[in-house]
């Protein structure tokens, strides 16, 4: 009959095939392993720290000074629960991928697992009045760097960047705390929502805006002062891979950029290696490749290349053969 | 116990201190405030839209012609009383922002703001048939411009260029009557799912279509004619801001390009600048960068720049030190 | 009343000319027709194969080998019925667009539309365990060829580059089998979450890593080789388009490149035209145009455009009127 798909054999073969697959290869499969941080609940704790950071734009509604410490104060028992969870998960699965299984921890571990994490939310929530101080500043650099907005809600309430350095502020701190797995997760969910890539070992300083944003990525070593402004698809990238003598590569070792304060990143522009530092003050041109260091105060733009303009066919004087979109 | 975070006394200590960073700092609550739009009230807004827009193709399906007159029926009350809504709370919130509260209007206002969202509300649904024409042009455009598309109804289910024009479509129409705060609610919605950033306030001509899209910006003041294609991360964006006589920012004057009919503009071209005009019928070669003006028929590409090729190791016959990815 | 929007005649004389919009123009209308796949219904399936493909990563946790068979076992019915449903759909959709309404098929098909949808759906699955091998390669050159990555479980966790790599290999083996329009629906669903933009008619050999990855485009005739490395804003794209005597774009010849074994491409690479060829194991600097073949082990870079570097006006000694950013 039209809409029913019959289970024969053959689908009851093909699940065996599948679960011989499990058991062929260890790589892609998490069975009979005991811990995962979950992506549902690691987007559910930044959800509540949107509505923690930015009171009454995000969630509940209609708050006043009168009830706005009840609901911080039910919002911050679930936020301390949930993050505890997913950052003891993480330990754990941090301490299974090299070969260990007790939640206890190793024994050279000063701690147990529970109890550092424990240690670790506490720690994490404590910063969050910081962290809201370094976003109002944020939104500020928004407004002003922005002709186009109409005042500071706007930005809280739409713009791409501010999701992206809000999500980056507190996943840069788990990141500080050597939280393993969550903290990419958090800035994956925002590279997903926005096209902005920040990586969050990256380290961002005061006042920093991103306008439009999408296809910005930003590396782990890179290291950023106050007052920066950077465009849609800017890069702060690695120029090349250390490998060691076995042709793996070296991880760790500083491979992005420095950019120091009041430096503006105009669209497009690709700034590459560990050695490289824009200078303070200094302006880079849309669509600038750099690999090499910009002084203070300096202006840099790519000479652009000679544009070739063939004239409309009716208008044609000589044979233009080498033009060719 | 493992599993449980227990409330202890830092925990309410951090009550304190989130609630006493409210005080502190109004630019980032949104308490004891009156009005401001719901994000989610305006996508479901947009949702709407596409059900009227393309139906059939979202939300119900199987609609005829019997039962579509109900369908229509139905949804419109619907999406109505959503718009006027947000019309409302998005007019109040601007008079709120410019230091008034009462919902009545200033006094120097023609009418009080209720009534003032109802009348927008009927002539912003009144003019969803003229939208829905122009649409029609432009998944004519999409179907006619890239020779991957099967059938015109994949464009309709599953081309992200048509999202974003939608929505710009709907959002550009809020932006000429006035509304404060939906049209970039609503675009930056768009941008959210597509890569694509449309500014409300740009114009936009008939018959335009956008392939790929990741990464293009189009900014407030574009002027944008008949028959224009654009390909991925394409940017038309300002070249430099006025500031006034204090530093700050001029906002409102023409900044970004125009674009005349029938021109075509190639994936990561770069235009800058409100007085660079690309003329009628005008091609834009990939990858260019373009602060100055285009005549018409013309087509433009960048001399690109020389490559550098070194030979395999193996191969090599001399020193090739200026090479360095 | 503030709140309320009357429904008033102009309202109701709206939905009549919105009625008769529809039966002006059948373009944008999906009224009266029979068939239409249901995007939300795709969108499903894709969870589905993600949660066989990478047990415990994703939908279900803790899976032990005990329990994963019946796991899997309560999936695959699921799966099988949705996707048998969803191709029937596609396949009669596909037919009426031809004009034909006959869900049993036109006359010179072999075999009725339901019992092809039945062999579509079991050759599909039965795919799974090849396409599952081929992810775990995509995982190790993951983890293998970024520095910035702990493990192979951050990889399938959080990287976007694998959620498009995923969703393109199965999307890939519905094009094999000419399934009409599910293929671009689920590659679109992954362009949306990742910015990653695959045509499912792309050839892609195995171990294949997007790094980062907003805003990459790979056409539908790309043919790609093992062991290739792609970064952020990568174009492999189409250098024109041929058109017939009509003026009409022609479909279906190969208008875009091939890459072959071991190349890597650096960020903002632009790589266009069909005839183009990347040589086995050459490497594609950043930001480079390219739209002609590479030697076998060749580096290409472009000679970057010369830079030029304004000085801080206390410092200017001359004038630099060609500098405008």
């Amino acid at each position: 009959m039209i809409g029913e798909f019959d289970i024969d054999d053959r689908l009851q073969g093909l699940v065996d095939r599948i679960v011989d697959s499990y058991v062929a290869d260890p790589s892609t499969r998490h069975i009979d392993r005991g811990y995962l941080p979950s992506r549902d609940e690691v987007i559910r704790i930044i959800d509540m720290l949107f509505e923690i950071s930015y009171p009454g734009y995000f969630g509940r509604q209609n708050l006043t000074f009168k009830n706005v410490r009840y609901h911080v104060g039910e919002l911050i028992p679930r936020v301390a629960q949930a993050t505890y969870m997913q950052i003891f998960l993480s330990l754990c699965h941090s301490n299974e991928v090299q070969g260990h299984y007790d939640p206890s921890g190793p024994t050279d571990q000063a701690m147990p697992f529970d109890e550092k994490a424990r240690s670790l939310t506490e720690q994490f929530l404590g910063r969050i009045p910081a962290v809201r101080e370094s976003l109002a500043l944020d939104v500020q650099a928004a407004y002003d760097g922005d002709p186009a907005s109409a005042n500071s809600d706007e930005v809280i309430f739409s713009y791409p960047g501010l999701i992206a350095v809000t999500v980056y502020r507190y996943a840069h701190e788990m990141y500080k705390m050597e939280i393993p797995l969550i903290p990419r997760t958090m800035s994956e969910w925002a590279h997903e929502r926005t096209g902005i890539d920040i990586h969050p070992g990256a380290r961002i300083g005061k006042r920093f805006f991103i306008d439009h944003g999408t296809g910005v990525v930003i590396g782990e070593t890179t290291d950023i002062g106050d007052n920066v402004k950077v465009y849609q698809s800017v890069t702060l990238g690695a120029l090349s891979f250390l490998k060691d003598e076995r042709g793996r590569m070296v991880r760790g070792y500083k491979r992005h950029p420095t950019v120091r304060d009041n430096v503006t990143i105009y669209a497009n522009a690709t700034i590459l290696g560990g050695d490289t530092v824009l200078g303070e003050g200094s302006t880079i041109g849309g669509s600038t490749f750099l690999t090499s260091s910009v002084p203070a105060g300096c202006t840099v733009i790519s000479n652009p290349p000679e544009l070739k303009v063939r004239p409309p066919k009716a208008e044609k004087t000589g044979p233009a053969h080498d033009f060719n979109i």
